[in-house]
């Protein structure tokens, strides 16, 4: 008897109809002599409606209440749930965070989880039953109630499964998996049998939006093995876990394209010390988040100055070209330039550490399709290059069949 | 500094707007000086809309899993009224039954206050905070969410007002207070300034649905004097509290007319020891209330025969037939009519125990109308007759304007 904690998303669960659908996908897996935990998110549609409503009452809702009204869209789910549970005969109960034994520290719309006390959630399975948790929420230790933040469900789930000792996670969601580039996009795309945390974790923050990055860091830290598959089909899914030997053997796990960033270039930046820092510390004091920056020598006449180039997140762009104007004086650039169409095109694989040349290897199928690199920044199992936007599907194309083409 | 419980209904959160218009209200009482706790309902259809989504899942939901469902309708409505605090510069908490120290029963879906522990509350009352609680609900000494059935929001106001020493609850409601005869019918009715808890009671049991029995009992079992009055307006409503011996002097407190009621006769029932219990034991057993019981001896010849006639709610009426039907030839009676044409109107007042001649009066006055009475049932502070429903509405009028018109 296996102890199994799945989690299903909103789409999953967002009509009556799709609620019963995982009733009868729970009680199936139950049927087969496993205990079930099941962790659930809100409706479709209903968070965004909660939102609209505390809009209406006041532009600036306290996040205190903000996470008292968005917390009743997992607990309607709950109760639901277990409702269509009990309509196939299969015993079940719900519980909200708090019930849950789940304490997170005090932050307010983005709380951490401190610790799970599972007592309760072992003797619900004890009696006999599916116990289903409300995704996304917990509650401090002085009793208020609080939300994780984006992907908080997938969260619930994984903290879950590390406090119950779970032999198995799954997390449900829309796709069959992860894939090794966007399947719309590189037809000859495959869904991979398992990805190592790593990767996982780079794919996440590069654009292929399965999951959070932070419950992918917290499986990392507490060694929970997962698997990602789709609640549509009973397709297995891809298993996420530890690195082993053997995933050293692929070079690339998978090719991504980021078409949400903006490229900004400063140009004759004088060159004495404290101007980058001085530049990129204002950017930040705005929350904008600079992803790759390359610096190069200028070689006009007179005074030494540098081009420095950086891509940040495309919404971020107005506000950070208004700071750096007000900056333009001070430090003494020449000039400001925007671009938005660009690309990043990233390749990720544990296997590059100990492969030599994947970088040339890619440069050169990109140049032999003559597609210009803009930018390069690379990491220990990462390479990402900026390349025009109306090339990137083309690049991944490419790229992807030159690395994981059949 | 005076402490206030306020509870606003469904009606008076129903919007946006109106949770702005309540907040408003609250604020002002604050700016006063005083010290205010708010109980709120769901917003109206809330609760009926989780209802409909439950019978989508499941024709007969578990009652726990229904209270859990049913108890966010009034945690949205806390959260929302807290936002529309912060946004008139007022501190606000919001609390949820559980939150707020509401232990109750394990019954769900109509659970009993066992006890309140309000520390939590009078903490954030001396940080100077509005504290929002949710009204209908509770939780178990195991934690369990609970909600405390129909009429259970009044029943938090009353039951914090008792257990915080609150100076003053105030019951906000669609209506200016209670009035000695419904306003729409009888021109010359007029709002009552005071009422004791009995008249109260038996108002309420009577058709006058300003409150819900339990909670108008619960008030007088423990002295919290109470005030129902309009969230729409600001003119003083009616005080509900102990008899004081000024309130003898008024023989009538209010006169109610019950249009719900049908009348049942079995005729012919043979006059033998345990046939009525047999009759009432059985409609109990399939929850039918019944109300009035008059008998009569029959004139037959022959076997000694009674006529019993009774009246239950119209709803009832049905199964009650049914039951009655299957039971003929056991009990031996010789027909059963039945009767939805009927009325019920009831005068209430405590002066009437210290006053002679009021029956004869309101005999009088019907039959002076040509109003027939069918039956007539007193109790020490209520008289009720049944009479034709055709003619409800005049015998209203002229009941009122006897006793307490201009």
């Amino acid at each position: 008897m296996a102890l199994i904690v799945q989690k299903y998303g909103g789409t999953s669960v967002g009509n009556p109809d799709r609620i019963k659908n995982v009733a009868r996908r729970v009680a199936r897996c139950r049927a087969e002599g496993d205990q079930v935990v099941v962790v659930v998110s809100a409706m479709s549609g209903v968070t965004d409606g909660l939102i609209k409503l505390a809009k209406e009452i006041s532009p600036q809702p306290s996040e205190r209440e903000l996470d008292m009204l968005l917390s009743t869209g997992e607990q309607t789910t709950i109760a639901l749930t277990a409702m269509a549970l009990h309509s196939l005969e299969v015993p079940a109960v719900s519980l909200t965070g708090a019930q849950a034994g789940i304490v997170t520290d005090g932050v307010h719309s983005k709380a951490k989880i401190r610790n799970i006390s599972p007592d309760r959630i072992h003797e619900f399975l004890q009696e006999g039953n599916v116990v289903i948790v409300a995704g996304f929420q917990g509650q401090t230790d002085e009793g208020h109630i609080t939300t994780l933040g984006r992907g908080g469900s997938d969260l619930t789930a994984i903290a879950l499964a590390a406090a119950l000792g779970a032999d198995l996670c799954q997390i449900y969601t829309d796709v069959d998996g992860v894939y090794t580039a966007d399947p719309r996009v590189v037809k000859s795309a495959r869904k991979l049998n398992e990805v190592a945390y790593d990767e996982m974790l780079e794919l996440a923050s590069l654009g292929a939006k399965v999951m959070q990055s932070r419950s992918v860091e917290f499986a990392k830290k507490f060694g929970v093995v997962f698997e990602v598959r789709s609640s549509l089909n009973d397709n297995p899914g891809t298993i996420v876990k530890e690195e082993t030997e053997s995933m050293e053997n692929v070079v690339i796990r998978g090719v991504t394209l980021d078409k949400n960033q903006a490229k900004v270039t400063l140009a004759a930046v004088p060159d004495h010390p404290g101007a980058a820092s001085k530049i990129f510390k204002s950017l930040a004091a705005i929350n904008v988040n600079v992803d790759m920056i390359v610096q190069t020598s200028s070689h006009g006449a007179g005074v030494k100055t540098t081009d420095i180039s950086f891509t940040l997140d495309k919404p971020d762009l107005p506000k950070a070209l208004k700071k750096l104007e007000s900056l333009k004086a001070e430090i003494g650039f020449a000039e400001i330039l925007a671009d938005e169409g660009i690309g990043k095109l990233s390749m990720v694989g544990v296997g590059m550490r100990s492969h030599s040349g994947v970088a040339a290897k890619m440069f050169d199928t990109l140049a032999s399709n003559e597609i210009n690199i803009d930018m390069i920044s690379t990491s220990e199992i990462k390479i990402s290059v900026v390349i025009e936007l109306s090339r990137g599907e083309d690049a991944m194309r490419v790229v992807h069949d030159a690395f994981l083409g059949a």
